[in-house]
């Protein structure tokens, strides 16, 4: 007979776990409480990027003279225009998603499941209705939601968290960003190419401050969004918002994670704003899932423990995706390899999920993209590194195509050339990670990255120029 | 004493050879008649990629409304403006070829080199002096230009060279491009962008038709040239060429090289077009530089044959890039690859230039980009082969830049899983063939690049899609 296997949540983990499980020939139940796609597919990966597209574009619309296009008049953005093609990039891909649980006879059922029992859950359907089920083994993916400072909540038309962003109906003439993590810098970038004056205001003493984020791409994304004229407050954080007539007035201070000393006199200044985004992090969707009941363990801030073959601490309940929080890594495409290690286990399999070679892509403009160690991770583990970058100026097709700004920085042992970590800030960084995610985790040396050939004119001659400078054999850069 | 060096062409082959030979410690003398950066600075892959990013710009001015952009008036080329920037482009990347040799301490030579006697050039200046030198080793990179139907000589105005193409000062209003190979393909879909009406002509049955291309490719090529109203003419080439008022008139015949049998019956067809862009082909440059008193043997086209050290039939003289002919594939980076490979066999080493994992990459609109055997060459090498597809439409984030056209192929050995080849077509083409030429260089399997995480949402995930897909393991597509 068939594996039964459940599955709570369809974002990017648990309608890839289903399909995955199906073709191993489990019998698949989905649930989800909401739309298929999670976080990523609604509100996003997705909508966020189909947001910097069309930024994109306007940035290229306003330096259209200089490649030789004459337009007559101005270019502005069509908020309503942009919200329709959002629409339909994420009906698209929903309806995709629907269409590949039916193929694979996935039973998908709308609404919110609960453990209730050891191997029972019941679904409160969207309908009305209640179904029970049994299962074999069970996959928590029920992801996560905006931290909501509690002193400042959100409003969703001035207090703003990430998901109310992508909703606006018109472009604020003036934006506070509350976290220069990645959602928060992605939206600078993107309202500021939109015309909107973007404020950043961030706690700790640099942007991007996650561990695996190198300090060089930090300094390039902080000189990049001087050049666009957005501000950056550091080492502090809000502590008030107020309504003042048509604006707030935020009150900045120091900020109680800075990592700096000697800031102690600096005073609270005040930002007036027409909006704010606050993306200080995000929390489990946990609550009435019955956890306690079923007894899995969660971490002291809310997160479901599980180890790196995805199990809970319950026999038979797996957890993959958002929902185990920051240290796992909170990203799409690790809940989707979560879920097919997952179901690999649930199937009887002994596979490990490898968080070691996670690629990270940051849509900023430029982008910014990641593997591996950043330099100082490299030298407390390794001691004797090497940590080599090139300039994508130095890369003929950046000029081509008129994306000069970034580098390739590639971190590799001193003794043996390995390559230990790739960090990429530049045009195309995201897709180009993909070639330092193989080297990484095929264990290659940057003399064997350097003796590969690279296709002339493209941007990924900037890996092999950093490989040829790690191994002593540069050309350009 | 240090080995001396003359190096003859200054293109990405010999400045590259130049530089490395100096870094390895030789006294180098590069000698070139023209500009530094040869065809691909100064008439090939840099400016036509600067014409292809003004395309791609235009394209995207045309569905502005789509991505939610309202522009007032309307957008055309300024070919002036585009011409200014190509040359700040090309004078960038000249400047840059400039620096780097100063820094190395390379003697640069603006003149015309040639073989006098054994291991002794004579150089006749630009500025009407003579250098005689002496050279321990001589590195040949003197290139190609393009050939010439003896019928059918270029005028520069209305029959047009590929190096004549880059420097017209209006967009015709009709073109015929005569030869679907890369070159033709690139210039099709630029001018289609600008406004032209295109007609390809090609003498064999598939556009693209080089050994290397996979025939999919093609075929998604000619369906996206179908979607621009791009015209296709296979199996047939220009007979003539007359002047008819203010056209011309193509007569267009069967084709001497068509590998198709029945179509003797089809008559002769007249095409009238403002211009004609002849790109059936390259020949070497060797005239007048003293091959033949070295005793350097050509074949029978004229190329000079060296063997995969980079060694002619001559004792210390090496030859790369372009002048060696199609067989050894003429591509800027596989003539900076030969220079490396070259300098260190000059310099006592002992290293083969590796032609089974050069990528290439082609900057049509799509971009169609290789590595390795074709589905055909495999099948005939190993027999029982995998081909798989997926198309770029069930990637998320294709639909989210709004270019959905193409897919990735991966050919792989049945049993071993081993990659063999990969073949795209679609968006970012020429920079994800570097994740496959790194796989197919290591020798990974599919399972491995199926394992290797991606980062969504990126165009590379297409690549990890295919190798699920190859080793059985498909979500999507």
């Amino acid at each position: 007979m068939a594996v039964k296997i459940v599955i709570l949540g369809a974002g990017p983990g648990g309608y890839v776990a289903a399909v995955r499980a199906s073709k191993m020939g489990a019998e698949v139940t989905l649930i989800e409480a909401d739309h298929v796609g999670g976080t990523c597919l609604n509100r996003g990966c997705i909508p966020s990027k189909v947001m910097k597209t069309t930024a994109e574009m306007l940035n290229h619309y306003k330096r259209s003279k200089e490649f030789g296009v004459a337009i007559a008049g101005d270019a502005h953005l069509d908020m309503k225009g942009l919200m329709t093609r959002k629409e339909t990039v994420v009906q698209t891909q929903a309806k995709g998603i629907l269409n590949l649980l039916a193929n694979n006879k996935i039973e998908y059922l709308r609404g919110k499941g609960k453990i209730t029992a050891s191997h029972r859950i019941e679904a409160q359907m969207q309908d009305g209705g209640i179904r029970e089920l049994v299962y074999d083994k069970l996959i928590l993916a029920t992801g996560s939601e905006p931290y909501e400072i509690p002193s400042i909540p959100f409003d969703g038309q001035k207090v703003l968290s990430s998901s109310h962003v992508l909703e606006l109906s018109d472009v604020p003439k003036s934006l506070v960003i509350v976290g220069g993590g990645v959602i928060g810098c992605e939206f600078a970038f993107i309202f500021s190419s939109f015309g909107t004056q973007v404020t950043m205001v961030e706690g700790l003493q640099r942007l991007l401050p996650l561990p695996s984020i190198d300090e060089d791409c930090s300094r390039t994304i902080a000189r990049e969004m001087k050049k666009r004229k957005i501000k950056i407050v550091l080492n502090r954080t809000v502590e008030s918002v107020e309504n003042h007539n048509e604006h707030l007035r935020l009150s900045i201070g120091k900020s109680p994670f800075s990592d700096t000393q000697n800031d102690e006199t600096i005073p609270s200044q005040i930002i007036e704003a027409e909006k704010v985004l606050i993306c200080v992090g995000r929390k489990p969707n946990t609550e009435g899932i019955g956890l306690k009941r079923a007894g899995v363990a969660l971490d002291q801030k809310g997160w479901i423990i599980a180890n790196d073959k995805m199990e809970t601490n319950v026999d038979d309940i797996f957890a993959i995706g958002d929902v185990l929080g920051p240290e796992k890594i909170m990203l799409a495409h690790v809940a989707s390899s979560e879920g097919i290690v997952a179901v690999e286990n649930a199937m009887g399999g002994d596979r490990c999920m490898k968080y070691d070679t996670v690629p990270g892509a940051i849509f900023t403009i430029p982008e910014v993209a990641n593997v591996g160690l950043t330099e100082a991770q490299a030298k407390e583990s390794y001691g004797a590194v090497r940590a080599d970058s090139v300039l994508f100026r130095h890369i003929g097709k950046a000029h081509v195509i008129g994306e000069i700004a970034g580098q390739v920085k590639i971190i590799s042992e001193q003794d043996s050339g390995k390559i230990l970590g790739v960090h990429i800030v530049g045009p195309h960084a995201t897709d180009l990670i993909a070639e330092g995610t193989l080297a990484v985790q095929k264990g290659c040396t940057v003399k064997e990255l350097a003796e590969t050939i690279h296709a002339h004119p493209t941007l990924s001659e900037a890996m092999m120029e950093t490989a040829m400078k790690s191994s002593g054999m540069e050309i350009h850069g």
